[in-house]
């Protein structure tokens, strides 16, 4: 039985699953949803997801949404495959619990905001809203001072291994060093030298070549 | 050994916390932040959460912030304790994740904006923005929507228990049932059933006695 995975790969939310599922080395199918004709606000995807977002995901019975809770699963329901992005041990555990609640709710919201208003508003020809460019960059710059000590200290968010905390980091600083942006990462050594590192990584190169083919 | 809870009760995110500390019925003791003061910006509070946002947490040696991750950890953590929180079955648990996200990414953006304009602003004689409280009810009534769905198949959001999912809903609904968006829940008889029971617990009841003194 093959795991569906349903989404595109230019999608930040889709990628990041994509990209926990090679870590994994887990088979997996992408079934393509055509966003422009609204195909996840039809009947058939909101009985996947009823908020009406990519990805969705079926394992088997299982249907799964939100990529940070299909990562998870992914994560723990196949610990014996692939990398190891969960730690066992309980203190280590919450350590990993907390960078990845400093990556959903201190980095996405901010970088989020850049990739749209940097990556995708050039790419579909709309015009930057530069204050609000200028805000997001200030609030990153200031995040990023946080991962500078903390890298300076472990060479991973979380600690010593890479994990899903690293990894959920990946579409969304993938966009971004395209963009002006690259500096606030470039200029700070322990930031600069983890997002060679975590970019470097064969499972998310595979999926930057999916996105470029899409 | 005692468990510390840095925060204060008004603060939404340290009586998440404090609600699921009483769930688990462990002793902690409650260490006041002065926000007024921007004690949470001063080195020594730095040094528990680099983000200078409470609530921090400190379980002997384990320093931990972010309240979703210190609800994980103590749910977990204290597993023999009081009530059972989490899952233990994989695909059970799976579904938890999800709408613990849920809760993170759909409800809290809307129902935070909401508190803040329609209760927080209010008391401190603050003028509310009324476009941006009415935009976030048309999205909160949207995702209550799909809540009704989901409550009228279950209990609770994750299955027939209360867990996490419901728990991190309770600071916020207190506020908003306080305010003009009550009626969003009230109208959806399944999200309203809901509600009354999760407000009834005696764990969150300790918490708006605690709010209520400061």
């Amino acid at each position: 039985m093959v795991l569906k995975l349903h989404g595109l790969p230019m999608s930040i939310c889709t990628a990041t699953v994509m990209t926990c599922l090679h870590e994994k080395g887990v088979d997996f199918e992408l079934v393509p949803v055509d966003l422009f004709a609204a195909e996840n606000k039809q009947p058939s995807f909101l009985a996947k997801n009823p908020f009406g977002q990519v990805p969705a995901f079926e394992d088997g019975d299982l249907k799964l949404f939100e990529s940070r809770a299909i990562t998870q699963y992914v994560a723990q329901e196949y610990a014996d495959k692939g990398t190891n992005l969960v730690y066992q041990d309980s203190k280590k555990g919450a350590i990993l619990l907390v960078w990845k609640e400093v990556e959903a709710h201190q980095f996405d919201p901010a970088a989020s905001k850049l990739s749209w208003e940097l990556a995708y508003k050039p790419f579909f020809g709309i015009t930057t809203d530069q204050a609000v460019a200028e805000e997001n960059e200030a609030k990153l710059g200031k995040f990023l001072d946080v991962y500078e000590t903390r890298l300076s200290k472990f060479k991973y968010l979380a600690g010593d291994c890479f994990t899903l905390a690293d990894l959920h980091h990946l579409p969304c600083l993938h966009y971004l060093m395209g963009t002006r942006v690259k500096e606030l990462f470039q200029s700070r050594p322990h930031v600069s030298a983890w997002v060679a590192d975590i970019t470097a990584r064969p499972a998310w190169s595979k999926v930057v070549a999916m996105t470029k083919q899409n």
